[in-house]
């Protein structure tokens, strides 16, 4: 069954668009990276003329049962307060959102706390948090699906009110040990070369959290489908996360994608439909351990290397820019013709 | 003789700034290069609430002798041509100054020929281009000083208008030649690893470039100070730039960096005056070839690495809105205290 429609661009602009890109004010090529994403945006959205419009950031946030084992030195209690945090407009996400004119869209996909109603607040809870997966399956195959169809309904709604670019971030305590779990399965690497420190632990606490998922994973009976691992191993945010980019990418919705977490996402995603890369602009690398890897394993080349380890999106919000500045200079920029200038001497 | 007086920024506010940043909702360092960042322009505005003010884009044009040895691909003419681009609002520079509200001036350094006066335009013309640097001095004493000082007073007054954020770019076909032959007699290595293709040079090209600008140094008598070495080998936008940057560092200003021309001028400056890399953000590496060596001589790490050979101040100008993102993350984002998020559990 393909529950997504998801169709690799149309390549049949390509070259119109090459020929657009070539004959600006500029070197051949002098533009770099923003150049291939021009390209990119222009296939995605089949125009030479392509407009980044009403870009939205959709934070999702989930607790982890896992943290009762002893993986993050923050107490679980943070990811509701963030989430707070985010309402308010005091995070991160938000400043970066707001200097970049994005929306900022935050999801309770299943925070160990009821939340009162706010107008700012998509209520998709699925449960109170995961079950621990070092003890057992971190969802059911129901609660996984429910995630999936959630974030999915999410994005298409923005997608039918206009939204053409999206990014999702995720703020969930313990998320990175869910992660490097899925990474190491879905990529079957060494456990190790998936951690890194989270939020901060130092060198007993990699180690306690690198030997938790081994043990886990040493349990692991859940076989090898994305599907059956992103329940076994997965957060609601994460589930929710790979169904949103999924539905995002079956409308032809470019992607700009955040760090280790939504990486993750993106690797489930990709599993269940390699044509999702396509939509998928690689925002930076993160200092968290595994990102790098991950980043190769899906032949992806980030934009950004600042050292951020943050999720929120906010990685992705920062690379914003650069997407808009590609659109931009293939919309604005004088060509050699409009402009009279001299081409090179052959 | 010292005429710029650049002070080292005061480091009394250091720790403060610190704390400020380690106080907001995130974990400690979870923020990368942008921490830094904040921490480096809080210093040089000495305070824990920085702001960037009337954000400037200046372009120095100047046209180069040394084109007559065969040095670029494209005709001289490029460099008037592309002055009235930027006259137009059509170049790439004017179409990311425009994303990010910067205002662009146009200053004719030197170009090769006569402009019709536009409000756009600066005329601090020293003559109709450098003389071929290959045969003879490019500049005279008088005419650096000169350049020197036109650049100076230009910052300063932009300084004086309130700006306290420039960017330096450049347009000189040529001038790649010029920057790389600084390059290799200010930081004593070999022509060949300082030259790259410029806007596009083949293999014969490249050969016959490095030839040139050997064959140039094996004649160089001007002596190894700064001064003499600019005078024999600059360009005249490449002198305004460095008198400019000076006068920018002096008035406290933050310098955002461009490419590999750019970066030839600061290196020009920072050999008369040290103290003005306290005051350089590094916008990014280029993909000319020498850049990468020559920001690892000034102990530099650029933010961006996006394959960009443009110049213009383009890379710089792509660089501006992390910049703007460290200054708003420092003031805008809540604390763990302000927002109630509880920190790391010791």
């Amino acid at each position: 069954m393909k529950r997504f429609d998801i169709q690799a661009p149309d390549m049949m602009l390509a070259a119109a668009i090459q020929a657009k890109i070539d004959q600006k004010t500029k070197p051949l090529g002098a533009l770099g990276r923003l150049e291939l994403l021009a390209l990119q945006v222009g296939l995605i959205q089949n125009s030479l003329s392509p407009r980044l419009i009403k870009p939205v950031v959709m934070v999702f946030a989930g607790d982890h049962g896992v943290v009762e084992s002893g993986v993050s030195p923050y107490p679980q209690a943070v990811t509701r307060q963030m989430v707070m945090n985010f309402l308010a407009g005091g995070a991160a996400v938000n400043v970066f959102a707001r200097q970049h004119g994005m929306r900022v869209r935050v999801i309770d996909a299943g925070v160990n706390h009821v939340f009162d109603p706010h107008p700012g607040l998509v209520d998709a809870k699925v449960a109170m948090g995961t079950r621990n997966f070092a003890l057992e399956a971190a969802m059911t195959p129901h609660q996984c699906e429910l995630a999936l169809a959630q974030g999915a309904k999410l994005a298409a709604g923005e997608a039918a009110a206009g939204s053409n670019v999206m990014i999702f971030g995720e703020m969930g305590i313990g998320n990175t040990s869910s992660a490097a779990a899925l990474m190491s399965v879905l990529c079957r690497l060494p456990v190790r070369v998936c951690v890194g420190r989270g939020t901060g632990l130092d060198d007993e606490g990699l180690q306690r959290k690198i030997s938790v998922i081994e043990d886990a994973l040493a349990c692991h009976q859940g076989g090898d489908s994305p599907l059956a691992v992103l329940a076994a191993l997965g957060g609601f945010e994460i589930a929710m996360m790979a169904g949103a980019m999924l539905a995002a990418a079956e409308r032809r919705t470019l992607i700009l994608v955040d760090g280790f977490i939504a990486t993750s996402a993106l690797l489930v995603a990709a599993r269940l439909e390699p044509e999702i890369l396509h939509y998928c602009v690689f925002s930076h690398c993160s200092d968290e351990a595994g990102h790098g890897l991950l980043l190769e394993q899906l032949g992806a080349e980030p934009l950004l290397r600042l050292g951020m380890r943050l999720g929120e999106g906010t990685g992705a919000v920062m690379a914003y820019p650069l997407l808009q500045a590609a659109v931009n200079f293939l919309e604005e920029m004088a060509s050699f013709e409009s402009a009279q200038v001299s081409g090179k001497v052959e």
